[in-house]
């Protein structure tokens, strides 16, 4: 006998067929042995529905309502997906995140687990019940509620196989597994059988929704074993995400895509004064906090400007304005300037710094492409170009043909 | 500076444009200098839907499953409400059944409430918060979360305004108070100014959803006023029920018309076994939690058979069923007969026993309208007569133009 967690999203649970095939999915599971603990997001899209009913009342909802609407959405998938388990004849124990015991930090919106209680999932399990718990949500002192953040289903899952001390973390999904590119986007695109904790941080933070980031660093931390698999391919064991892979240590391994990001520039006179500056703005960006990628700076040989350029996602922009147009902030600068409407293109692997072939290809690729190239940035792990969205779903298919169809 | 409760039906929060009025009448009664507490019903048909989503997977739901489901849609209200509220300048703070501390008893789907610890909503007001709370829920033990039935709201409304020592609970809903009959049936229905508990009570039981009978109840047990008013129209100060109304001791007030009616009759053969058995046979009415109403003995001269006849809410027949199928009850049965489609007309006032005019001209009026009369039961504060449906919306006309319409 084993424990497994499985994880169900969304776009698994969009409606009662979707809910009862996932049901069938844990069914089977526990019916060969094991114990189960299923972890349920909200039904499609829930989530952004109840975001549209408080922005449609209020443009700026306080965070611990805004937590308490939101949650409810996790709440009804628990209870309907132990309904649905039920019907089949097994036991199973609705839990949401205050019944679970997920103990989270103060921070509404995006919580942090503090530490996870399992004293009712323990004893629900002991009954032989399949404990369904709520995604995505903990609490904090009296039953405050709170939300971890856009795809918090992850991270609840894998800390909760953290702290039963589960085998294997289980993340369905729409898709089959991690794919070398985006199924939907590149025909030739293939599964990856197993890809460590490092590449899959890297993918999910270069815009492969297939897994939420903070939950890959979780798994690492704790070296809990991921799967990622279909919940309509469910003989498919899908992608192991883990330490113990055997590859190469020089390797490709996916190429993801990102359509909706901004290239910022921000000039300035060069200083010891405005050194500091620059220390100010990136800690304000990390208190609204705002993730910026591709950072750079360039000080030019005259010594007279300077430039910082990143890339940003555009939804960030006006939260980006916001901090520009501080009075500390505003007077510093020589000219800001945002291009919107781009695109990053992103090839995930290991040790791409020693690979100046790839970077030599990845030019050839965007110039046979005819796609205006804005920004190039490489790290051990990843090389990202950010070039025009228009252009960017004929170059990507380009560049998984060059990099994974040989 | 008074302290008022007030509560909003599904009806009066359909939509976030209807939710921002219901906020502008809390914010009203609270920049009149007044404490509020707000009790929330869910948006619209959200229960009936979350029903269906449960039925559709399971067509014998676990309750427990169940409550944590419907309880959803209470929360989400309460949310919004408070976002709505903040939108107004003002200060709320959402609370769910379980952070409302609103103690009931284990019976998951209709929970009774034992105790609401005050500690946290006083805390709220005294911070100069609207105190915005989830209707129809509570919890018992380890934050396991329950429901009060159908109606639930008003009273956890009623029970609010007790416990925190409220001057009134305002029950807001899409009609403008408590009418004679039905508007929506009844062009010339009069509204009512004030009303027993009593009376108010029976109107509940007669079906007239205006107001839930068991907060109606809770109502004339801890002497809470009520006021029955209108959403749409706030400055209308609606219909008080309370004790102290001064009407002459013999009066009719109302007229309701319940649609889903059915008469049950069972024919037995009389001996002292089978009394015996009438008595167990109501113990499992009162197990499946089915009432009845218009109940009536009838036992000819000759001794040999009896007649058991009551009255049923149609959504009850299958249940009924079920008990008349048990192996103990099955064979006590001459015969047993089931009249569906039937509609029950009530009139409600005082002293009603006292008046043979009232049934005179009931029966008159009945044959006029050429409506087959099925059943008629009289008790001090309410005559009901049980009708052919489809002439029953005529009838109900013509009785109210008769006695009220003088």
């Amino acid at each position: 006998m084993a424990r497994i967690v499985q994880k169900f999203g969304g776009s698994s649970l969009k409606n009662p067929k979707f809910i009862d095939n996932a049901a069938s999915i844990i069914c089977q599971e526990a019916n060969s042995g094991n114990e189960v603990v299923a972890v349920v997001s909200a039904m499609g899209k829930t989530t952004d529905e109840l975001l549209n009913l408080a922005s449609s009342l209020n443009d700026n909802p306080n965070l611990r309502e805004l937590d308490m609407l939101l949650a409810s959405g996790e709440q009804v998938s628990s209870a309907l997906m132990s309904i649905a388990i039920q019907k089949r004849g097994l036991q199973a124990r609705a839990f949401t995140g205050i019944q679970a015991k997920i103990l989270t930090d103060t921070n509404h919106g995006e919580a942090s687990i503090k530490e996870i209680e399992t004293d009712s999932i323990e004893a629900s399990l002991s009954r032989g019940e399949i404990a369904v718990v709520a995604g995505f949500q903990g609490s904090f002192a009296q039953n405050e509620i709170t939300t971890l953040g856009r795809g918090g289903s992850d991270t609840t899952a894998v800390a909760l196989a953290y702290a039963i001390d589960a085998e294997r973390c289980d993340i369905y999904t729409d898709v089959a597994g991690v794919y070398t590119g985006d199924p939907h986007l590149i025909e030739n695109s293939k599964m990856i059988k197993a890809i460590s904790y490092d590449e899959m941080y890297e993918m999910a933070i270069s815009g492969a929704k297939v897994l939420n980031a903070n939950s890959v660093e979780l798994a690492k931390k704790y070296e809990v074993p991921v799967r990622v698999r279909s919940t309509f391919e469910p003989d498919n064991i899908g992608t192991l995400v883990t330490h113990k892979i055997f590859t190469p240590t020089r390797h490709l391994t996916s190429l993801s895509l990102d359509l909706s990001q901004s290239l910022v520039s921000l000039k300035m006179v060069h200083n010891t004064e405005n050194l500091d500056f620059v220390s100010s703005l990136f800690t304000r960006l990390a208190e609204l906090k705002i993730s910026i990628d591709m950072f750079m700076m360039i000080a030019p040989e005259d010594n007279l400007n300077f430039e910082l350029v990143f890339a940003i996602a555009n939804k960030e922009i006006a939260k980006l304005n916001q901090i520009i147009n501080e009075d500390n902030i505003k007077q510093k600068f020589k000219s800001v300037e945002i291009k919107e409407k781009l695109a990053k293109i992103s090839l995930i692997g290991s040790q791409l710094n020693l690979r100046s072939d790839v970077i030599a290809q990845l030019f050839e690729l965007v110039k046979a492409n005819k796609t205006k190239l804005h920004l190039v940035a490489t790290s051990d792990l990843r090389v990202s170009i950010l070039v025009d969205r228009e252009k960017s779903k004929s170059l990507i298919n380009l560049i998984h043909n060059n990099f994974f169809n040989i």
